[in-house]
């Protein structure tokens, strides 16, 4: 399995398995089709059929995939066997929502850190979580293990933040900041900008 | 210009280039190069000639493209040189933040209205928003012009919600739900789920 063969695209498309996997897997079902799972998430079954068999061999002709095992499989391709940790950068509404949010328990994920820029945050609590101070982010960044950083902050000081996150050995930004960043090649950005998804819908309308 | 003929992944881009485009007008930036907007949306200036040139002659050799040209043309492509009014659905935290949230601005949407089902919010405000009772809100969404909704509600409802907003005539949805959605062929859905989007990043960690 070499990351750099998957094409990006299949890449995206298994998160989304893996979520409709899980739900069924929840609903105490044990066994599902290409077919069954493409109606589900809204895919063709040949497409699903041919982004699964990128990783080996699932499922038996005629008794379809083991739901367990394929989300086993799955979790261990996206890394997602694990809880990684994240910071998160922004303590405005979107970033409480987001330090409160329930859907990442039992996804691969674990917000340890939340720092905002303003004074008067510095300190306070979002639930369990105490605001911390963002001129200490490279140095408390840097101490621990965190990888990942989700950026809620406006888009004005977005790409001096980013370059602090890398600096500091953050490797995969999830950014709300509605502006596009520089990062190096070894560092991964995904971006969530509700404006833009709006404006991707009204083409068709 | 034949909204079935332009491949929905160029669709996706052009709200990206809208947004740098936007960023340089407010910059006071007149002109730019596919090389100069590649840089700042990380795409190659091949790739965005590409896409531009799907929807006529923009820029002319050696001298580049006009910004406010550019952004006139975007946005009438996209069809957000409207305001286009939004329903949200759900107002727990993320709801709340999407209802406070200034990146809509200019961008052309404006939320007209927030449902939840729970009685207790419902005649509470955020901000200038009264909460209005969710039983009403195929009533309110089919008087009113609302073609687009946003759903910040639990997985578990998200469908059936789905169906009634379809049946109210809303036919964009953006939906924060960790859960796919089932809707007819005319209708439009976007997901915006972060663990999703974290866990596309993990693969290549």
């Amino acid at each position: 399995m070499n990351a750099e063969k998957i094409p990006d695209i299949i890449i995206g498309r298994l998160p989304v398995y893996l979520r409709a996997l899980q739900r069924m897997a929840d609903n105490g079902i044990k066994t599902t089709s290409s077919q069954e799972l493409g109606e589900h998430v809204g895919i063709s079954a040949a497409q699903i059929r041919k982004d699964i068999s990128q990783f080996g061999e699932f499922g038996k002709q005629g008794t379809g995939y083991s739901i367990t095992y394929l989300l086993d499989k799955l979790r261990e391709i996206l890394k997602v066997d694990r809880i990684w940790d994240v910071a998160l950068i922004g303590a405005g509404d979107m970033g409480h929502a987001l330090a409160r949010y329930q859907g990442f328990t039992n996804r691969g994920f674990h917000i340890v850190m939340v720092f905002d820029n303003n004074k008067e945050k510095v300190g306070r609590k979002i639930d369990n979580f105490v605001i911390e101070d963002a001129d200490k982010m490279i140095e408390r960044l840097k101490a621990s293990n965190v990888k990942i950083a989700m950026l809620t902050i406006p888009a004005t000081s977005a790409q001096s933040v980013t370059d602090k996150l890398v600096q500091a050995g953050v490797r995969a930004i999830l950014n709300y900041a509605p502006i596009s960043l520089n990062v190096p090649n070894n560092v991964k950005v995904q971006y969530i900008d509700p404006a833009t998804h709006l404006q991707r819908m009204t083409y068709y309308l």
